[in-house]
């Protein structure tokens, strides 16, 4: 079974959860001035860090299946595993942004991304061992050091985001900053680091 | 005519069944405790419940049009009709987690769910119908014990919710296993019991 | 051009459609009884007969777009004509519902259903003005009496729903049963009565 | 890689914008009078507004990426740039709809569309680059007087709004317009000014 039904299924879930999240941008009925626009800043800045987010998911799931031959039962409910964390994203971004980087609502928020990432680690294992260690997947993952250092962040964030939530902010916006930039220097030298043969 | 655009079509439905469930998920504003997720944990649940039941569906669904040649007109329709009784898991399911599986929405949860499964049989039966009785799917079918129980175990479910609604959720959740763990040995055990002749 | 992107995008937006009018079914919180599900009868009619329309819309419009061979940019424009009264579907029949099929409603209802049968009328004729009347769609769509008598009954209907609104209604759900059962002798009937040349 | 799944993606999130913003027509409970649709007009000349803008945009980007060949890295995010604005537009598009033209509420609007428009132009920049300037999409933009006159106009109406807030509607009603109406000799008169060369 090929999976491009897989990919569309994902497409549809993921458009409409980057795109639900635009809902939480409400200004009461009524204010019409720039200061009432100012007052969503906490609210278009979390909506701004999820859908970055939720890109980055859509690329990196996009790129992952381009490389897997076909879909097994395995495949499929580990790729819905992962769609639940991130249909999560709307809800906590929203609490988040609303409630000002509230500390219990940015800690959550950490849980979310750490969950997620997670959901996203089984799906490739999964992927890979379905495709087997000589798949495209398995080399193009090689060292991973991106998704191995993403949860230990989020690790951090987490528990800093009760005392200090505008760190664990500046620590989810830093993962996605790696993850948007992709700077070849870092990786090749985090890559000998880890694994002397080269990729 | 292919069966390529009504599967397009059923996975934007379902996604959107599967991803606007999420909007149930409202913490009241100016809420930002832990305890106030707690208070969430009726709705969560009954989001697992649905989340998972939905990703059932569009498994089940994924597998089913896959061995079909041609789309219908019949099948057109019994596939709404299917769609139709899915789109309604929101409500109920929200119903349900607001109301913390209360006897009544507890139990029309299960009429929507029973109602769905009859619908699924239809669609199942009308494709056979079109496709014959030596297609692949009427031999994938086999003695189909699952979805010959399911609604068994949903017209017990339905008046037990009006006494005992967890009673109710948990055979609810049990059906949900059933199809999600793919225990061989359950399912030649009761083929042999069904039907003599190997699958 | 071909016409898949046409068809995926409307596939999208009509899923959308079908399944956001579902939001309209609220019970208010904390209201557990099955009288509140029946006080919901008239909003629950409502969507059934909203979702057969849409159901039929994109029944038709599946068929259509099959035997078109390429999107033109009138063909592009006609399509999403087609779609904006189409997305005032969820709109109107929620509010026909909530009101318990008031008058006024009732008759807008009709108004938009007329509208969108317009802008399927002019998109079908745009269709066979790009392929030719040679083309399939032109030998398909024949006399079209259906298409003929819909927008008559809705100019019938929408007059009598601000004194009859269930006469209205009842006059929607006729239409709706002329498209949903296909009975081939009416359409011979009607066929010979107009056209004496054979499909 | 190819374009297609970009395409789906895109295609999905375009047809939740355009459909979502039809949620913002909500007549209050109770009122069922043709006076309270009059009341709905200026949420209705902006939902039309902004459908027919999505339209053009949904149009354009169909076209652009039919001649795309593949996508790289950088255009799988300046596509996503361009969808984060539009997602922004149902947002805007009910704050200057539900506040009757107020002066803030449309001058915002017009943001929203200059960046959206940046968006869209760095979008083209970026698959030009990726492609080639021999490419078809290089040679099919052309002059792009449309693409450089629009943000001129956005860039009038966006103070103009401040104290004529129904100027500067008109003024994007007329940029929708230009795109809208592909005059020819307008496109010629105007290519020929600019460069010498027939397109």
């Amino acid at each position: 079974m090929s999976t491009s039904r897989l990919e569309a299924f994902s497409d549809g879930v993921l458009a409409i959860i980057i795109t639900i999240m635009v809902l939480e941008l409400r200004p009461p009925e009524g204010h019409v001035e720039f200061a009432d626009l100012q007052r969503l800043t906490p609210v278009a800045i979390s909506y701004v860090l999820s859908f970055v987010y939720l890109g980055i998911y859509w690329n990196n799931h996009h790129h992952m299946l381009h490389v897997t031959q076909r879909a097994t039962g395995g495949i499929l409910w580990a790729n819905l595993h992962l769609l639940f964390w991130l249909s999560l994203v709307p809800f906590v971004s929203g609490w988040m942004g609303e409630n000002h980087f509230a500390p219990v609502p940015t800690s959550v928020y950490g849980v979310v991304l750490l969950l997620a990432a997670i959901a996203y680690f089984i799906l490739q294992q999964v992927i890979i061992a379905a495709e087997g260690n000589h798949s495209v997947l398995a080399a193009a993952v090689g060292s991973d050091w991106k998704g191995k250092l993403s949860p230990v962040l989020y690790l951090v964030a987490i528990p800093t985001a009760l005392w200090y939530p505008l760190v664990a902010c500046a620590i989810y916006a830093f993962v996605a900053i790696i993850w948007l930039v992709p700077d070849p220097r870092i990786e090749r030298m985090v890559a000998e680091t880890e694994s002397p043969e080269p990729e």
